[in-house]
């Protein structure tokens, strides 16, 4: 077990602090994990009191430093910190409900839910690669608008649990790789986690030996409770501009509870009541005292009146920075509003069938990316090495490189880092709808970071294209098949599968032009489809915002066609079909389920009659089609490696199944 | 570039007709991967032809070496492979015909579908996590039943999009703690990903300073022309047993292409037809012929014989050894039968009220396993560090670790490898029903490796518990709500959530005991549910294995309501509540869909009766439920940081909630 170092007996007093609080709210809501913020108490009151520049009476401070609690369980660390030193929304009343309905203080800390809490963590590895995002933020914005506006550090603590999953590594090769010198990590050493000894699985490694092979910075505190050291390496750390640095820091779980310090016992659960007062006994404390909080304990984690000198000091920079020069201070508050700058609308893309009869809806989308790239200055993204691909990037613009912070990321084949930062990058603010880009299959591979997109509400922007078994030949490891319905099953996604050129164009404004708070997610074509004449033959594509619309109408139809994406084209070559026999359908393109469940009864039920055979068309399996018709031609087994067209006919997406789907139900 | 190394001219030509045949293959087809099979022509020749214990005659021999092409992208090199080495199905025939309907030549390769491809590959990073499984069921099998029978390597190729995927980190961490000294992988270091030259994203890490932070062992070839230099490579990594090997590879994509090779040109599309002829060129040949196999490359490449006689010389030992204990023979043949030993269903434990009235169905999950672990001698598997909580150790048995292999592998906090690595174990044979298992929420994080399990047909058994927002204070990023059913969107996966102990051991029999072929997923509470009494009040579980059946009947019922998992329980409360009222309501459980489905519809129409309100109740989204029910008690939003039963009470999953819904539909 890690001893205690000597430390001014006020700073010894703040550190236990944390750990009797920890304790105590564990204990109190009888569930919960004392070990990490006990162990890793000195390294919160470090970065909270004295390290970190932040200002406790504004957690929105645009330049303020971030920190992310990357092992989320530890989230009583967070609190403890919050509270003394100084956030006012984070009283002892809250740290008293910890764990209960209504609470400030969830068991995972929780964005937008608690003031100071930055990132919504407890998803292990997450934290990193959404501090990854923050870093990236802060680069682009420094670079951009200069140091005198922006130029904060990233601080994290992460877990050996964060550092065994994937997402951390993969984040972290890409921090090394663009040498993002602002981000800092405590890694905390503890040898435990909840099965026992990380012997069991993980201590072969060495993990600063890894991080060194990412082109990070690496240093070794041997004692956690050596404030002396740590202030040492955050020195070194915060010295080191070219690279980010990791500060591995040996700490003991649950220190210094007598008996379950230093084993998976103080790890996951509450100590108990013996062992809470016996750990007060050993720091020295009453132990008939709860959520106590020592004379001269606030007074010395206090941030409060050296977070007001630092804002106030930004502020006056900023303030000249600002009168300098109006337009770019118009254009710094849009982006810190989440808006593009105006004119977007007007820029948007008109596709001509005359022109080009054919396009795939990941080639509109291209198209619409360079027309609306001027109007978003800070909207930064890119894919996951599939730029070719999904063709998501902005023609006049740079990647984005260790030498130059540009809107074009090359993420690599990395796509859970990738969403990951993009989650960051909209935590961080500043960053207008930044992007994450992959073919739809790959989407499985980072779902953790869509949910916490969707969780935290935050405004990214998935795009994701060869969208079904129509991407042909590269066979059923890539065609998606149950995708599109297991990303609508995310509450407060937003799923959009545009089915022309011009949906494609609408559906990007919809995106970025402030319809939609939450993430939004685009699904893509890889193969041309009909562009429609949107001005002779077809309405407008405005109405996508609406979720669906009436394509094509006929007086007296009979029976409802509803499509989505590629398959429109089908469903209107059924309802000719069907015409031929003097059958009268409608046509509805229903881009997005999410939009059209905000509509009211009346649009739905001018949109979807009731009493009338409905059959939808999707590429995809017809789980949950069941909500809008009353049959589905759809495709419920795994593709298969052949051409295209071959794929649609074999598998029965075609006009004619269609057509018989609706005589079937006449 | 690379240059060519001397080589004697037979081997160069074997060489070079994997390149050929590689160009050709693509440029026939019209899309494809040429490069990557070019520039690695020399190990795959090396490999099929020299290294490898495989027997093209019997790609089933259970003592061959295994290979995974972990960059399945590069397929033609492993069909090349295939053919010229001498496996029968693998003919020229086919390689025209790739990647067109019905060939035995898809996209990427696909196990079961061509005899010879060990592992469906193409997601990547997949096949890295894949082949340690297949190491670890090796290693498992060689130390339970001797080296005599069980002694083989595993190889496989992977490729910077491979090693910059987590999944592959999280593998190779596990890897080196446990020493997997038979695994030795071939990484292809060429520098070029789809985007262009990985510089943009990923050429600041050095990949083998990672490994051998890892605790792998790590050489360099610093050309893959060099034969010699290979051999003494792959004879250094053999040497070495107590660590994995990884071998990088400088190789130059589409080599010799004079003018796309080494460019980002040669990595993902045909070469063109001028670039092909300019290719032969280059190599002395001629570039009229295609698909041209050259005089005496056969007898080169071929390892029919030598396959032969190695699988003979083993055929003495096994059938020795298989004289010598016959009962050791019998649990070997129903080990690669993928069966239990006899006996199991009667040892399937029975749960009884009057002792226990509560239990999760997790605990229930947990006595199941060890009362029939004694009949699945080789059920290799265990839980992402939550043992404790999953409960799906083995208790007679101990951790599987770098010193002995047992049943019980801790996987660490790596669920996406776990997943990956049990696709492995189930691909090897000789494993029954390989585990893996974690919370529920976190079948996020490996869902690229389930639906891989259920495309690949494997036997894979999943379990996650905590299924619910009734797993209470851990809050919302560790509550499911949307999982089960973008689960049940996997096509080919059995999901069940049994209602109750005597469900769950049922649910066990079924997984393992042969009545599913394809991967089982068992989803289990957290939280104490009733032991249902089923000796006098409930009928018998046995009927989960129809997927749904009547639990609680009544005369002249007029409503249904289905329950799944922890919600039967609110369902049956909800019959009664309403039977207060004189309504008469039928109570269903619904362990499986999947299963339920597979009955006919007599069956269907038995539990669920048409023409009468049904309603289903389920602590998740509803998303699905309107093919069986009329309306649902559901949850459709993001959870909260709040004890279980307060959770449940304020998001209305409540026997008065279903009532009522009951109530307004009669």
């Amino acid at each position: 077990m890690a001893t205690t170092a000597p430390q001014s007996t006020s700073e010894q007093l703040a550190v236990d602090t944390i750990r009797t609080l920890a304790m105590d709210a564990v204990q109190h809501a009888g569930n919960g994990h004392p070990g990490m913020p006990m162990g890793m108490a000195p390294v919160g009151y470090l970065l909270f009191s004295e390290v970190m520049r932040h200002n406790p009476k504004d957690p929105h401070w645009p330049d303020r430093d971030r920190f992310v609690l990357s092992a989320g369980h530890g989230s009583m660390l967070l609190y403890a910190c919050l509270h003394l030193s100084g956030y006012p929304d984070l009283t002892l009343e809250e740290i008293r409900h910890f764990r209960t309905w209504g609470s400030r203080t969830p068991g995972h800390p929780e964005v937008h839910h608690t003031a100071g809490v930055e990132v919504t963590t407890g998803p292990l590895g997450q934290g990193v690669a959404n501090a990854v995002g923050l870093a990236l933020a802060e680069r682009f914005l420094r670079e951009k608008y200069g140091s005198e506006v922006q130029n904060h550090h990233t601080y994290g603590i992460c877990s050996d649990g964060d550092l065994m999953e994937g997402v951390s590594a993969e984040a972290a090769s890409l921090a090394g790789h663009l040498g993002l010198g602002q981000l800092i990590f405590f890694y905390d050493h503890n040898h435990i986690s909840i099965d026992g000894r990380t012997s069991l699985a993980f201590d072969t490694e060495d993990v600063n030996k890894r991080f060194d092979a990412y082109g990070w910075h690496t240093q070794d505190v041997d004692d956690v409770n050596d404030l002396a050291a740590l202030r040492a390496a955050v020195k070194a750390a915060q010295d080191e501009t070219g690279r980010p640095s990791l500060i591995r820091v040996r700490s003991t779980i649950g220190f210094p509870a007598p008996n379950k310090g230093g084993t998976p016992g103080a790890h996951g659960a509450a100590l108990g009541e013996d062992e809470v007062r016996a750990t007060k006994e050993v720091l020295g404390w009453d132990p008939d005292k709860h959520f106590f909080v020592p004379d001269g304990v606030y007074e010395q984690f206090s941030a409060v009146d050296r977070g007001a000198a630092l804002q106030a000091e930004w502020q006056e920079r900023f303030d000249a920075w600002r009168a300098a020069d109006a337009t770019r201070a118009e254009e710094w508050d849009l982006a810190w509003a989440g808006k593009p700058l105006p004119g977007l609308d007007a820029a948007l893309p008109t596709f001509d069938p005359a022109d080009k009869p054919k396009l795939a809806t990941r080639a509109a989308s291209h198209t619409t990316i360079q027309a609306i790239a001027p109007f978003l200055p800070t909207q930064v993204g890119g894919s996951a090495d599939l730029n070719e691909s999904v063709k998501t990037g902005i023609e006049a613009d740079a990647p984005y490189s260790r030498e130059q912070a540009n809107r074009n990321v090359y993420w690599g084949i990395r796509e859970h880092a990738m969403g990951a930062a993009v989650n960051g990058l909209a935590l961080h603010g500043g960053i207008v709808r930044p992007l994450g880009a992959t073919f739809l299959q790959f989407a499985d591979y980072m779902r953790p970071a869509i949910r916490l997109s969707a969780l935290m509400n935050l405004p990214t922007l998935w795009v994701f294209s060869h969208d079904s078994i129509a991407l042909g030949e590269d066979g059923p490891t890539h065609q998606p098949v149950e995708h599109i319905a297991a990303l609508r099953a995310i509450p407060n996604l937003t799923v959009i599968r545009p089915s022309d050129a011009a949906e494609t164009a609408e559906a990007w404004r919809v995106a970025v032009d402030e319809e939609v708070e939450g993430p939004v997610l685009l699904v893509l074509s890889r193969q041309n489809l009909p562009v429609l004449d949107r001005t002779n033959t077809y309405p407008s594509a405005k109405a996508l915002d609406k979720g669906a619309y009436v394509l094509a109408d006929v007086d007296d139809a009979v029976a409802t066609i509803v499509g989505t994406g590629s398959e429109v084209q089908v469903a209107i070559a059924a309802a000719e079909l069907l015409a031929e026999d003097g059958v009268k359908a409608r046509v509805v393109a229903m881009p997005s389920w999410e939009l059209f469940e905000q509509q009211d009864q009346a649009y739905r039920d001018s949109v979807l009659p009731p009493n009338q055979p409905k059959v939808s068309v999707e590429a995809g399996i017809h789980m949950g089609w069941e909500r809008w018709v009353d049959a589905s031609v759809s495709v419920d087994r795994f593709g298969a490696s052949a051409a295209g067209e071959v794929m649609l006919a074999e598998y029965g997406i075609t006009p004619e199944a269609v057509a018989d789907k609706v005589r079937g139900l006449l």
